[in-house]
């Protein structure tokens, strides 16, 4: 993790970094809701920065047209490589922002402030970078590591209640790949306070939690499949709900994954049931559970078509218990329907 | 170079290395010159493709358009991350097919057929891959090498004459950068023939140069930009060549490039005058050599562009004899006119 830095001085440490970048060379991407910060953030750097863009809000702007807005502005107002892009937003400011810097010019510097929970603890590391595609979610992208991530407590004070809740599953997700301790932590945590010094670790510990699983297996080949736990069912659920009244966030979306993960994993592998009733009514109790009786068969055809599936079948990560988990084993539609229905 | 070939055979080959992948499996992307090799060169495989993509020939088509298509095909027929995008065709199409593979879910399995002597002896080694954007030529790309390059002899006896003269360039340059007796070859080879045993081994030995330089410095940061030996200048030639009556090809401006900086070579770092004499020559021989007169502000203004450029002033890889390179020196611009317009 040495290019992640955990701070509650987020201005100091970015003037540090900034040190030997001049104005002209600095460029800035933020959303409509971080912009906000960004005057703040650069208030010990002693110039205003001049290059900016601002990217929509939300998954449906997570597009080619936002990225080609920021290689616009690169190209327009002469970035070098030896540039910097600094990336100010959720996970969509830093995937596109990320893709950007590490396709213009074949690779510019790149620093991405994460501001949201979901961002800090899972876009912040492993270099996943892109955007979506033919309503496919990161169908496009590369593996980039930004040259720093700096990750501070500021933000989460502000961050609405469902979107904490939305970085706590995949927390959770960490969780349950790590031990039990961990895995009590996230729970006991779900009231917060956010900006105490115990929250800051536990996001640290998370965030360490992906980082030892990804740096194992950068191009996920093997390992690094671990982190899918949840995101089969769950990027599905996701994927469905974006075009439906009332979409869900990524996290949301993940935490019914989990429950309906957890369950083949007790049917598949023996995952312990009584841990997987506790997890089941964490997600119930927090986490706006949806019938999906209408909806089986649209969610299996998006599954058909994850990144992930290497052969004709639906590729699972499966946990046997807390801490243990097994990759590629592949259910059947029967089995998924019952996970999806039946828990 | 383990993962190029060098052969007569490219049909067997080519089946052998897609013996393991499926018909659904493969994806094509050609030009409209170069789609009338793929029967042929598919003959051996007992399968005729189903997924292929023409792109327009020319610069002017190596666009986020052309790049966006490749990507949609892949999407729209349930492309996967163990799918192969075969591109054949000259460095256009291995670009931009190179990064289409590249960024599709973060990376598929890519092999190239480079059917011009440039893309075989240039655009094969070294990873290169992109677009051009907002009239800046490759300003979007990444670094990957394709799973496997195939170079045969098969595509140049119905190459244009001048598409020939525009890949000998490059091999002129290998030839530069390497030592006396290897750029005797390449200059004794300017009439071909190309079908012959000889001249394969001199393509061979003049990627091998290439591949030598970039095997120490992937990306860029010192020793490959050797390779930028005659582009400074050369590429500022080709962007404005495109947009007046009489583009010039690549290696064609490439050939005005190093007649210019070998003279700044000669100026500033005592390379020998003799050898100087012979290139300047055998380009005003072979290649159409323009008066810069009325664009000298022009050729200066895109050189200022250039995305080797890390700082104020204009970066120039020059040689002090054949074989013996020097790398980030900084010519002023009365420097660089005097080589544009006095020599």
């Amino acid at each position: 993790m040495e290019n992640i830095v955990f701070t509650t001085d987020v201005d100091k440490t970015l003037a540090g970094l900034l040190q030997d970048v001049g104005q002209e060379r600095l460029f800035v991407v933020a959303d409509k809701n971080t912009v906000v910060f960004c005057d703040k953030l650069l208030e010990n750097v002693d110039w205003t920065p001049l290059n900016m863009a601002v990217v929509d809000c939300g998954e449906e702007h997570k597009s080619l047209e936002s990225v080609a807005g920021i290689w616009s502005l690169l190209s327009r107002r002469g970035a070098r490589r030896s540039s910097v892009l600094l990336c100010v937003g959720g996970g969509t400011v830093t995937d596109m922002g990320g893709f950007a810097a590490a396709t213009f010019k074949r690779g510019m510097r790149c620093i991405n402030i994460p501001t949201t929970l979901l961002a800090q603890v899972d876009a912040s590391v492993g270099g996943k970078t892109g955007f979506n595609f033919r309503g496919l979610k990161n169908e496009i992208g590369v593996f980039a590591e930004p040259e720093q991530v700096i990750i501070s407590p500021r933000f989460l004070s502000s961050l609405p209640r469902e979107q904490f809740l939305s970085g706590l599953a995949e927390m959770l997700k960490h969780g349950l790949l790590s031990d039990e301790e961990h895995l009590e932590r996230v729970m006991a945590h779900v009231n917060g306070p956010v900006e105490s010094a115990d929250f800051l670790r536990l996001v640290r510990d998370s965030v360490s939690v992906k980082e030892r699983i990804v740096r194992q297996d950068p191009r996920e080949k093997g390992a690094r499949k671990a982190l899918n736990f949840g995101h089969t069912i769950g990027h599905a659920i996701e994927s469905l709900s974006l075009s439906s009244d009332c979409p869900l966030l990524h996290g949301e979306a993940v935490a019914l994954g989990i429950r309906a993960e957890l369950y083949l994993s007790v049917r598949k592998k023996g995952f312990p049931s009584s841990c997987y009733g506790r997890i089941r009514d964490f997600v119930c109790q927090y986490y706006p559970v949806r019938s999906f009786e209408s909806q089986v068969d649209a969610l299996l055809e998006l599954m058909m078509h994850d990144k992930k599936n290497e052969q004709a079948g639906i590729n699972f990560t499966l946990l046997e218990e807390v801490g243990k988990f097994s990759i590629n084993n592949y259910c059947t539609p029967e089995e998924i329907k019952e996970a999806l229905l039946g828990n």
